[in-house]
């Protein structure tokens, strides 16, 4: 799929279903590497493992689903460390070019004696076309496996996600891989994979809990010359539909929205408004219910802790305006937003009027019998 | 009720429903008052009314629910200050000493035909025998209402309040109203009254979102002589009660928990920590499926924003230590965590080791359809 890389996913009994639940990537020479980890203070063992140990380069990627490998004390990190030896035996490489992650239950030690059986076994059955069982296999509560590509001038990006929105079921770990065959330096790669996860997996908002095992790699096999400028749309691209895809994938979710915050005194202002509309549960309902209740989405704003003129503020939904400067913009308004909210993706925006700062947050709503005392009150 | 006050509700046709949503409370002398609030930028005109205009004695609150008089702009203004005129040219007061509470849907301008009739109305029902009628006056979506008393040595307090937890439709405004027989200073009662509501009306954690009309108002009529000790244990406990009805009464909620966060470096550290996990879905959820999800709990602690060492984090329920030093207490703490999660209201406590400063937030689990899909996961 990508030159320079192989993958595999594998059935390693981790899990009880029988689902795949093991994948191992391999990098054929040395692959350039960034990594972007959870920013909670509680994290599971492989990602102190992968911060402490794995550098700019890499080998390899071993994954399991079905424990997290969180919470889980010395022994977590020993298993951790353990199960980069295995990959760097069988790859020929050093364990500190192995990263390590784990998805799944917290709390109860890795199954060590299936990932000492497993891991070989991923590693024979590697291929050039595996990143569909790769994908299949990092899976936890996911409804389906997450997977794109983009192309341009010669150069590939493709990646994979795990991850559900809504509801984080035992932490559900936002998992994100993606490669590429460019040649880059790791301090580019570093800095702009950084940029790149600000703005997509960053910026998804299910129900504000992060996790102990938040992950996002992306390994650059140097094959093909590209610009920068192209292989960061490119990136930009893959992480965005990637990290929409868990979006979609929102337990109950039916629609995806983006917040977009403009005229914001700086793009951390921005964000922390963007982000209160997009995690405050009377919004959700509201888009659930497909009601221009602009007054919810105003009143998130004002509790969202950025100094801002309640009367400066302007609301669109996809391109109507329908409050500006304190006032309901009328019937017509009304009912062009309640159009828009009937479909199943698109943007809402809100102007503060303070600045040229913006910020994007993706969201999506809330369902099911939650909303069924909620969406409908206001009619 | 309470000596000095009497205290009416009325139905004024503002609801569509014919229930009662008119309230009037008339002080038979000058009282003292002091008011907390809602802190969302963004106000209704009845708030913005009562904190530029109302001041440390007052002699009467006129309530409507069924419409919040929210962003309604000039108009909203006009019509708060006409609610106070009217009751201060019935009752012979100044306009001054009248507090003007609304609430229900925002953005609708108010039916002041109505007022204009139904105040003189409610004025013409007042009774000392009032205060239930008043408290069913409050109401919107509760589903009932709440009325608390106390007394010790004398002294009377007895409140009544409205607000429905969990999910807030269309800003379920939490009003608060506390009267008590008692000589009080209006310094005196104004820092009490901003101390009670920081541990009770304040410490309340539904879905994290504000209203526009929040209130909270305490009227003394100064007529029996009380210690001020005696006096705060009584605020403190109506208004407390009071609170947690507030989260008894949450759409589809069947806890109340309170979470206590103890050891914390100071009382804004801990509130922070207690806040985030009593705001956590996932801990909702964990709390609805009685689920003693220790990782999800010390997870929301690690991504407050606190500063704080996971590895000396203890958790308990109730009064079993489930979680220490990084590691699970073992099966009988799980069972007896279970047992105690199986009753309709406990307490959560977790310690951080940094100091001694604490704070508790009251909260109920998140149940329906929206826990189908997600409380019964980890078994």
């Amino acid at each position: 799929m990508v030159a320079g890389f192989s993958y595999s996913g594998i059935a390693a009994n981790i899990k009880s279903t029988g689902a795949l639940d093991l994948g191992v990537v391999h990098a054929h020479g040395d692959a350039v590497a960034a990594a972007v980890y959870t920013r909670n203070l509680v994290v599971a063992a492989p990602v102190v493992y992968c911060r402490e140990t794995v550098g700019g380069r890499a080998r390899a990627i071993v994954v399991n689903s079905g424990n997290a490998n969180a919470c889980t004390g010395e022994q977590g990190d020993a298993d951790a460390r353990r199960m980069a030896q295995i990959v760097a035996n069988d790859l020929a490489c050093a364990p500190e070019e192995v990263f390590v992650c784990s998805t799944g239950v917290i709390g109860k030690a890795l199954p060590m004696d299936r990932l000492e059986r497993g891991i070989p076994l991923a590693i024979r059955s590697l291929s050039e076309d595996g990143l569909p069982a790769f994908a299949e296999a990092i899976l936890t509560t996911d409804t389906r496996a997450k997977l794109r590509t983009a192309t341009a001038d010669g150069v590939t990006v493709a990646g994979v996600a795990k991850g559900s929105g809504m509801i984080h079921p035992d932490m559900a770990t936002m998992l994100g891989f993606v490669f590429t065959d460019a040649v880059v330096s790791p301090e580019w790669l570093d800095t702009t994979w950084r940029a790149v996860c600000a703005e997509t997996f960053n910026a998804i908002i299910v129900d504000g809990d992060t996790s102990t095992n938040d992950t996002a790699i992306v390994l650059a096999s140097g094959r093909v010359e590209a610009t920068p400028d192209t292989l960061r749309v490119l990136l930009l691209e893959v992480a965005r539909e990637l990290a929409l895809d868990i979006v979609r994938d929102g337990e109950g979710g039916t629609k995806t929205v983006a917040v977009r915050v403009t005229g914001a005194r700086d793009v951390a202002c921005a964000r922390r408004v963007a982000e209160t509309i997009a995690l405050s549960p009377l919004v959700k309902t509201a888009l659930h219910g497909e009601d221009p209740n602009w007054g919810r989405i105003v009143a998130a704003a004002g509790r969202a802790g950025v100094d801002l003129d309640p009367a400066a503020l302007q609301l669109w939904v996809g391109d109507t305006l329908l409050y500006a400067h304190t006032r309901w913009q009328g019937p017509d308004a009304e009912t062009a937003a309640h159009d828009t909210m009937c479909t199943a993706e698109y943007g809402l925006r809100l102007d503060l009027a303070t600045g040229s700062a913006e910020h994007t947050a993706y969201t999506c709503d809330f369902s099911a019998g939650y909303v069924r005392i909620n969406a409908d009150y206001r009619s």
